[in-house]
């Protein structure tokens, strides 16, 4: 048995992950990120700790068939990293830096698109082969899986699904500058706005008005108290993210689609309603799509940068 | 050097065209389609049709790598047809039939699929390696190539994207039964829906008032002629062309976007009101992809189709 490790550097902290080949997850740990000076301490801390570790377990180098890596920024095949602002970093080959410090093979890809080939392997969409990932948290992201290969695109931008246009009479920006993605209605952020401009351009009750911090999670509780403004709010975000889905999968085809982040916590209701409307706007012959939730948290990501080295 | 033929059924004439191995059209010639009895004559007439060219130029069958053929409907990766309405089939192994019926290697795609791969190769997408491909003709249909193979898609549906949902709010139907498609609004038969649109609800004076058939054609050369309801319903068609296309780009982050059918002669007007729509949506990692006319015309898909038994 030969074994490896997983990585997942997010803006705030890096996580590693030692699997064994066969995909089992056996010890796991984090590190801060240190973004200061350009972020040029994140390759060396992360070499130190799979070096400590490997010492402290006594793992004799051969074992190790390499790392795999995800950040948050586009990644090409070839393992170039084109820039991730919350980490300071431009232009570089990561894959050749981090095996330069740490004498490993190493493979990279972006962390949303690495989130999905974990979830493909081991996760919501294990057994399927082509999978459409959308991960919706305080941002909207994703990946594409297809023949079980990662989509990396031209440009390390491949399944940057968010950024796609559901509304183009917006008037507020995007975080990326433009009007109308998807992220604006259908991320954690973009439900709260969604459900305060429902209650101030309206007097109907709701126990949403006497919700101090407005959360999405608080959205999902009402409707399913049966509050009938947080339901039309939910339903309005199941017609985006129907739509959203429908047209991806239009593109791609694909056996599965899986919903992640922290929004996916609301779980059959939000699977229910999405396929509803998914249905009217999917064209025929790609409709018999699974829908499934994501099911490995946090660690999708190590999971994915792992099953990146093993091909 | 060795040779092979490209096939491309259509719903009136079947298109052979015989290739030298480095994709050298040597030769062409068409068939009628009959789809009488379930379309159960077009793969003999294609195989007979196959026979008689070898004899009549006395083709040894050890020189010929084999058939490839595009469907006007979905195709698996296995050569399975699900379904081609237009020439009455129902579901079978297209590759596995007419291997039968010639002795040669056969793959078999969709027919838009396999003209995406042909423009790749040989066409307007020629030196890029992943590529969306678009045909606005009567209907909107497309191809996606990835790092040179196509992409079938799981239930043979992959680059759908004429049924790519633009317009939620729409009121009529498309042909897929769907809402708000955006072959309503991007194919010629859609162009020429806006524009009687467009004039019956406004006074405008327009030279189009004076066209007696309305076609596509017309609307651009009224436009090119200056006229300023031509202008503005062609811009409304760049708008909805270039939100689509950004949204499958950002997707698929490819290299370049190839834009074929009768609806792409409009020529360098059409491809920067797209390009200038695109730039507003499109996610910036992605932009800097290379716009293209197709150049194969209806040889497209045959180059596709050979391409695929090189493979």
């Amino acid at each position: 048995m030969r074994y490896g490790f997983g990585v997942d550097v997010g803006g705030t902290t890096v996580k590693l992950a030692y699997f064994a080949e066969d995909g089992t997850l056996l010890d796991k740990w984090e590190l801060p990120t240190r973004t200061a000076e350009g972020g040029r301490a994140i390759l060396p801390d992360i070499a130190a700790s799979v070096e400590a570790y490997l010492q402290r377990r006594s793992i004799p180098r051969r074992q190790i068939m390499g790392i795999g890596i995800g950040v948050p920024g586009p990644v090409r095949s070839d393992g170039t990293v084109n820039r991730c602002i919350n980490l300071g970093w431009g232009v570089f080959n990561i894959e050749k830096e981090l095996s330069r410090l740490t004498g490993f093979p190493v493979k990279a890809g972006n962390d949303a698109t690495l989130a999905a080939l974990g979830e493909c392997w081991k996760g919501g969409g294990q057994g399927y082969d082509t999978m459409v990932f959308a991960t919706l948290g305080t941002g909207v992201g994703g990946g594409i899986v297809i023949g079980g290969k990662v989509l990396y695109g031209t440009h390390g931008a491949g399944g940057e699904i968010g950024h796609m246009v559901i509304n183009r009479k917006e008037r507020q920006a995007c975080g990326c500058g433009n009007r109308g993605c998807v992220e604006q209605y259908c991320s954690a952020t973009g439900i709260v706005r969604l459900a305060k401009e429902y209650l101030e351009n309206c007097d109907t009750p709701s126990l949403l008005r006497n919700v101090e911090n407005l959360t999405c999670k608080a959205v999902f509780d009402a409707a399913a108290a049966g509050d009938s403004p947080a339901k039309e709010i939910l339903e309005q975000v199941y017609a985006y993210l129907g739509e959203f889905l429908a047209n991806i999968c239009n593109v791609i085809d694909p056996e599965a689609v899986v919903l992640g982040g922290g929004v996916s916590k609301a779980g059959i209701p939000l699977l229910e309603g999405v396929q509803r409307h998914f249905q009217k706007h999917v064209f025929h012959a790609v409709a018999p799509v699974h829908f499934a939730l994501a099911t490995l948290g946090n660690d999708a990501g190590t999971y994915g940068a792992f099953k990146l080295i093993k091909e």
